[in-house]
């Protein structure tokens, strides 16, 4: 019986290859935000991840496709969590502290890509942009949607809900411009406070914000199940 | 809200001077937060506001010169006002209120400086980086030294003094990402809504944000005055 060799497992080679891709697209979100997008050449990024030009395109395609991927390092998990978040059965302020949380923790963890994203998108073209625009939008309605439950339950005012979810997004997604110069600093502990003015500053009434946590942490524990 | 008149130009010579480089300043802006700093060399900026490279070098003496001039056409005015609105006797809040619009109206009336300063600040070195962070700090501190008398006072909770002043000027800040699909919104109504959000959501006890507009408008006759 002649035993064939096992066939050599797609998934192995094809993950490797993500593997190396995805560090290759980090590495270039480090040079793009240091020194910008339009100033970096592919042959720079080659230089900095060591790999010839060949090779280079070979993993990354092009380089408006490398900030197109740049973005999708934060998009996609975010995207995946909030969805995740939105779906459990839970008070919609609890709801919007876990995508708070969510949010900060790719804002704090990935600075760099949201550096470039934040500063670049507008070099975006075609289907790339119209996906960014779209993707960006799904999850403003995340926040949308929930807070437009709050004020429906009476939990927060009556308000202009887009003012709500600028305010909201803004002081999020403004943290780029200063977490490295406050290292110390979490995600969670910056959330419950985020949280802590916003929700407060909506409230139709007292609100309970120790409960809101309590929740939000019970909640947690659905999504990691 | 540019509230003093400006120092009074020397000469009729200057004052020309100074308004042709004022212009030509703007147009940079435009330029740069368009098509990047780092990708707009002088040539396209001589073809952009119709100079030869001798004349365009005698107004902004530098590229690096030209994004401090940026900067400064921003942070002079927004310095101006709000060392006057610091310096009225009125409540913090009140206060703060005047100072959030007067932000906004930079934010917002020069919302492409405000995105070339924001995106480009790295490129400043040596004095023109350390005037800059000093100037940025002076006006943190205005925002700081209100927070913590509201909170001395007993207005405003007992908090994180520094993350309240972090989210209040990401809140205002990042709104440079948006106001030009708004155009419709000005300062003062979105900094009532800022406002109102912050202060309550950082209240110590129930605050009547009625009387704070009320303050905030009777306070700004007299910086007009």
């Amino acid at each position: 019986m002649v035993i064939l060799p096992a066939a050599r497992p797609k998934t192995a080679r094809s993950e490797r290859f993500q593997a190396r891709r995805e560090s290759i697209i980090d590495l270039a979100a480090e040079l793009f935000a240091r020194n910008g997008y339009a100033s970096t050449g592919v042959a720079d990024l080659g230089e900095y991840v060591g790999l010839e030009r060949g090779p280079l395109y070979y993993y990354i395609g092009s380089k408006e496709q490398l900030l197109a991927d740049i973005h999708d390092r934060v998009m996609t998990p975010l995207l995946r969590d909030s969805e995740a978040i939105y779906a459990l059965s839970g008070s919609p302020l609890a709801r919007l502290r876990l995508l708070s949380q969510s949010l900060l923790e790719q804002v704090i963890g990935r600075r760099d890509h949201v550096w470039v994203f934040l500063h670049e998108y507008r070099a975006l073209t075609g289907s790339r942009r119209t996906r960014f625009r779209q993707e960006r939008e799904t999850f403003e309605g995340y926040i949308r949607a929930l807070i437009a439950q709050a004020v429906k339950e009476g939990v927060l005012r009556s308000t202009d809900t887009e003012l709500a979810v600028l305010s909201f997004l803004g002081m999020h997604n403004y943290t780029y411009q200063w977490t490295a110069t406050k290292p110390g600093i979490t995600p969670n502990r910056l959330s419950r406070y985020y949280c802590g003015v916003f929700f407060t500053g909506l409230a139709a009434a007292a609100i309970d914000l120790r409960a809101i946590e309590k929740e939000a942490s019970r909640l947690r524990t659905q999504l990691s199940r």
